[in-house]
């Protein structure tokens, strides 16, 4: 037996050290790993499977709505970041320069494409015609300022998409956002099993540049809420910077309106610390490579036998890409405790015993629910179990945070609150400083996001007592 | 009608100014643009979905051979290039630094990536059960050492992707190196309708780092090679400098065998010099995400009738994603053009005389056959002119390959094909000081590569004049 084995679970409890916990669920289940390179991560093929498993369901589904990809240079030029004088400030502290210039101009590597992007659609865009205008990148960013690395949370360098769309009215313009959001929406619940708050952003916590910020929020396990998706009205600010215009059909000329939306590789951090338990990574079947893992377990005397069981029930589920672990050097339990490290959502054991009664085992990774199942059922009883496995880690995950909702009556009470790690609603006055103080008071507390939906009764702000603007969710967040 | 019209259209011809006549199609087709940022390019939608399809062509076939995609980071800190000499020096005038450092350390943009992704090979090799390792990453790179921007072939950034594979033996890596090799020849002349010739490269021009490089080459109209592909025997080098070993099965430790294996962009370069023309744009079917566009031919009072009729070919048509241009504004000569120029293969028009004899006339982008063909047999029709023009594109490309290439009888022959833009076989000596002064001398000639298959007799050098050592393609290149 290889000495391997040792080290192969996770050492730390989900609930005794979650941060501990999390880095080495993605290390140990060979999603990711800290580069040589401070702050920086390398996505192994495993953590890599699901990246592309988004971008395959992502890219269809914006495709449909008219977006097309491009690439644009991984450089923007100094000058650019200035033409947006928010957009600049926000940015700023997180840009990389590169030592190489070209007539003495300073370039940095892209921490977002606004500028750089938009210097082309000034080009590409003349008349009505031209409109709507929907662009999305697949591609790597770069921000600096990172202070601790957290593998797929917070590294300088991470892979994400950013759509950049452009129209003849705001009208159109907002719509589209809050279209963009609502297929994250889709994206995070219906392929991640990730329940999400959809919702506006305050004053303070918009994208630096936009008009308004609508953002998906969603609860950890540590009581840390996770933006899993923003998208940006950013109203007429950069068309102006970038001198983007169009002809109506009156032949006048207009400044059009944009947005902007993007998710990142962080989906993946919050996809592990959702669904995963102290045995290792758990993957919702709609977004696992591989679903379904056969151990077939025998002695040498009956090898050829199960083996060859094994294979046909892998035959039989050729539509699930299944893997046979007939591997000869580990024991069926060391082959159990691999395949729970790596996720796989659902495990059949086949022994001789089985293979007498013409059944096999189904063993759920979720809730380690064992079935014995006969063989002329299996097709339909793996299909349901798959999809029951997906469901059950959504209203898991639902439970969770339904019950974690909590609405604060004064400042006393939101502070308890916020400290027992409670996703907090609040009424709030929409003060930037009142926000900073609220931040302050509570070690990191901040607006997570103001609902679509609102109270017609808006009370007094739950921290500096003047009439409140809207109910807003609080939380401390990654 | 627009203003645009009258720049439509390609304003110089092929056989004019190629190079001003490659940058026109480019542009105008709307592949791509040069950047504000010098040496680099915007890859627009229509040049970005030819670049997906190549993607999803490769991409397949290599999952089935075993390879898993992976992302490893962008910056490559300043000792990783010293590990391997040979590499540092050969990718050294390339490289782009970040000022930003950390505990001292210079890091560079990735112009290439063997020597951040070993080191973590270095980690994850542990025994034989580990191999066949098989790695592949697509991402951006860049060179910084570009003298003269051209669009998609000689740009600072640029994407590709990169395969990067471990082995116990080097028979194996070997055989797998030629395996990568021959899928680049089959998506070179399956998919992109390009031929090309398979061979290695001379000391001179191999990979820096490689033992062996293995490279194909299509001959451009102007009569320039470009290379296609290249797949390199990396032999033990880099294992070495990076300490990648293995336990065997008999629990000694060895040094492994690695080769690495990419293209690029590039290909779209090959793909509109080979086949486009002086209307614009000629895409193989088999590489266009639209192939086929209908245009309806009509006055205003019988507009109903002849829209309905086109949206009936187009419904048939389903499995095509055809465009029906039904644009009012535009004239039916002026859509022709447009389409023409972005390289659509087959266009299909439909007036009122069509309709009254149930008719549609096809006509072939590549040769502008045109051919009137009754709807029922509309299916079949469109399905073999769609094959016809991938095979003609092919053919023509192969007649022109062939016709181009020559033997050189001695030096001065050689000078005299040379000048002609010939590919030129002569023997050679393989010394690399020698094929210093053949490129000199012919103000650019380079050996392109030497046939995996070689002559039983080998002649004097044709330069030279020693003892041969193989037969040689030379060619200036791009």
């Amino acid at each position: 037996m290889p000495k391997k084995e040792e080290k192969l679970g996770i050492s730390v409890k989900k609930e005794d050290d979650f941060s501990e916990w999390y880095n080495e669920v993605v290390i140990k289940s060979e999603l990711a790993e800290h580069s040589v390179i401070k702050g920086f991560m390398v996505i192994r093929p495993r953590g890599y499977a699901i990246w592309e498993c988004i971008q395959d369901y992502f890219d269809e589904k914006i495709k449909n709505l008219g977006v097309k990809n491009a690439y644009f240079p991984l450089l923007v030029p100094e000058a650019f970041f200035k033409k947006e004088a928010e957009h600049a400030q926000g940015f700023e502290p997180e840009l990389a320069w590169i030592s190489e210039k070209e007539e003495g101009v300073r370039y940095a590597i892209r921490p977002t494409s606004e500028t750089i992007m938009y210097d082309s659609y000034g080009k590409w865009v003349r008349s009505w015609r031209d409109l709507p205008l929907r662009i999305n990148q697949w591609c790597n960013i770069l921000r600096w300022e990172v202070k601790q690395t957290k593998l797929f949370l917070r590294t300088r360098e991470f892979l994400w998409q950013e759509g950049h769309c452009v129209y003849e009215t705001e009208e159109e313009c907002n719509k589209e956002a809050l279209l963009y959001l609502n297929e994250y929406k889709k994206l995070s619940e219906d392929l991640l099993a990730i329940p999400v708050l959809a919702g506006k952003k305050t004053e303070k916590e918009k994208f630096a540049g936009a008009k308004t910020t609508y953002s998906l929020e969603a609860l950890m396990p540590d009581g840390k809420a996770l933006q899993m998706g923003t998208s940006h009205n950013l109203g007429q600010n950069f068309a102006k910077a970038f001198n983007i215009r169009y002809l109506g059909k009156d032949e006048k000329e207009y400044v059009p309106w944009q947005n902007s939306w993007g998710f990142s590789t962080r989906l993946i951090g919050a996809l592990v610390m959702t669904h995963s338990d102290d045995k290792g990574l758990i993957l919702p079947p709609n977004i696992a490579s591989t679903q379904i893992v056969i151990v077939p377990i025998y002695k040498s005397e009956n090898k050829d036998k199960v083996i060859k069981k094994a294979n046909e029930i892998k035959n039989k589920l050729k539509n699930y890409d299944a893997i046979l672990d007939d591997r000869d050097s580990y024991t069926p339990g060391w082959k159990f405790n691999e395949w729970e490290l790596k996720g796989i959502p659902l495990r059949i054991e086949i022994g001789p015993k089985d293979i007498a009664k013409n059944q096999v085992v189904l063993v759920s990774r979720d809730n380690n629910n064992k079935e014995f199942i006969k063989i002329a059922q299996l097709d339909k009883k793996v299909k349901d179990t798959l999809e029951n496995i997906q469901a059950n880690l959504f209203q898991k995950a639902k439970k969770f945070l339904d019950s974690n909702i909590t609405e604060a009556k004064d400042w006393n009470d939101f502070i308890k609150k916020i400290k027992n790690r409670k996703l907090v609603k609040a009424f709030f006055c929409g003060d930037v400083g009142c926000e900073d103080l609220i931040k302050d008071k509570t070690q990191g507390a901040t607006s997570r996001l103001i609902p679509l939906e609102q109270p017609k009764k808006i009370g007094k702000c739950v921290h500096c007592r003047k009439q409140g603007k809207f109910l807003v969710y609080f939380a401390k967040a990654y």
